[in-house]
């Protein structure tokens, strides 16, 4: 088993419960990006980062928040899982630029743009893809989260959108969960939630990282993909745009009722989904994060260097974090 | 003077006070369509009504709340001015579809889909003009407005927002308040506030109103415009668009502080305004709706018949709020 070496997964967004805690552990998932927010609004994820406080101290045997890179390393050090939290949308914000500070103040550290739609930041990979960051108010939170230390996550985000915040960004930039359109081809349901070469190359240049994903609805072959794909996806990825900066993104997540499903999908602003509505049926190569050590070995017996599965495992995903969580110049 | 006819300004957004209301009186202005919202969330919106409440019953010798078409008439004979409540954003709405009948039930009748920039719905005059309404929660709220009787307003959109608004609305929309660039000329300040010919025919062709606003900043010859200019305005925009497309909606406010101003321009997505901030200042043929004789004489003089002048006045205004204000089908 490969475990000299940390393993980040910059996304998972199951219903958590000390379950999942134990998976982690399992998995030797030694930090995990978890999703505080989908379409909630200021107030609401007021109330889920309560939560989510009262979840970590129940579970503070096995998980703890990490606000720093230097907290990751220490609560791995420790014997548990770090927790990073973030957003996959804006809409906690709102309206007012102000508030990105105020999350980063409750701990919150990576928010993505958009979550699928248009919102008065961005366009998501549903709308047209040649929408981009909206003129005032997106490069305003460009500018804001690049100020404060919030890494900007581009993942639902539509096309124009990451290449405007490729642009746009002082920092490096992350797509935490998605998959190589180049790779997996565009003619899978949902088929913008990947991103172009010339998105992750963006990315890539910047000294950011994607993190790839099992999840079948974005990956090649859908439901019926295999451990050796997603390791042909990682080599591909790697070998395109550099091993700097491909990472896991496992966009795991498990546990919800079907009306969790229909609220990610469809929030408030529409009153049944547009798309299928079911649940995703996982892998069995990783039906749970505790299959993670499975994953490691295929790489490393597909020739990955020691060093370099480092890099993919976490290290890359630890690098960006150590540049992207303090605030400018600091 | 000029009285045989229903006098309606279809927008005016001062700080309103009994001298405002006195004011409406002294001008016989029979209905006014004014603003609660223009980046008010749902909650604050909520307190706005209350404030417009309050505000009404302590003037009710002067005004009334209108809910109907009829309800301006019969406030109208009763010798008083009908206050139609419009927003002048989506942003009451947050992210839920279900609002938009929620503040329809509570007596918003008119709502602009978007203030100057991108929102959730769609993108305002500040924005790319090619990017128009959202594909999800944008066409929704266009139909769900069209559902429940709630009159689209396009006024602070942007060109593509306006056309897509007239594409999908299954009813006629109207521009409250802006002028016809082709009129006006392109080379003002904030010159896309204004509507092109396309667009303003589309409106018109949908059964639609544009009204038609003094406001210097949208005027040719800003601060220096006359009142001749004004009827030119009118008399050109009535010969290309037809004598029943075109009402007053002149944007009157007056009587707010400085912050009033930054409200409007930067709300609480930027921490300036991104245009010069001082207030207008109003010409003297209509430093006041006081002065709407004047500006209803003129245009007796220019040769309007007392036809088409009751059109302009109200008349069409009146006809829009009776074919909109209902639910769809009713």
């Amino acid at each position: 088993m490969v475990r000299d070496m940390l393993l980040i997964d910059c996304l998972e967004a199951s219903k958590w419960s000390r379950e999942r805690f134990l998976e982690l552990r399992e998995g030797g998932v030694d930090c995990v990006h978890v999703t505080l927010a989908i379409w909630e609004n200021a107030r609401e994820t007021l109330t889920r980062i309560g939560h989510w406080r009262r979840l970590l101290d129940e579970n503070s045997d096995l998980v703890a928040l990490a606000l720093t890179a230097d907290d990751i390393e220490s609560i791995t050090a420790s014997g548990r899982t770090a927790v990073v939290w973030g957003f996959q949308n804006t809409s906690p914000l709102e309206d007012d630029i102000d508030l990105v500070e105020t999350f980063h103040t409750l701990g919150i550290r990576i928010i993505q743009l958009t979550y699928n739609v248009q919102n008065h930041v961005a366009s998501g990979c549903w709308e047209d893809p040649t929408h981009g960051i909206s003129q005032f108010y997106g490069r305003n939170v460009v500018r804001e989260m690049n100020q404060v230390g919030m890494l900007i996550d581009i993942s639902h985000c539509n096309e124009q959108t990451g290449l405007d915040a490729i642009e746009y960004s002082e920092r490096p930039i992350a797509i935490t969960h998605a998959n190589p359109s180049g790779w997996v081809g565009f003619d899978i349901e949902l088929k913008r939630r990947n991103k172009t070469d010339e998105c992750i190359r963006g990315v890539a240049e910047g000294g950011g990282v994607i993190g790839l994903s099992m999840y079948p609805k974005i990956m090649r072959g859908g439901g019926g993909s295999t451990l050796e794909d997603f390791c042909e996806m990682v080599e591909w990825t790697a070998e395109r745009f550099g091993i700097d900066a491909v990472g896991f993104g496992t966009d795991f997540n498990t546990g919800h009722p079907p009306e969790a499903i229909t609220w990610w999908r469809a929030g408030r602003f529409l009153r049944a989904s547009p798309v299928p509505g079911k649940l995703a049926v996982w892998p069995e190569y990783f039906d749970s994060p505790a299959k993670f050590p499975g994953v490691l070995e295929a790489l490393k017996k597909r020739g990955f260097s020691d060093e370099d599965l480092a890099k993919i495992a976490g290290g890359n995903w630890l690098r960006l974090f150590r540049e992207s969580f303090g605030p400018k110049g600091a």
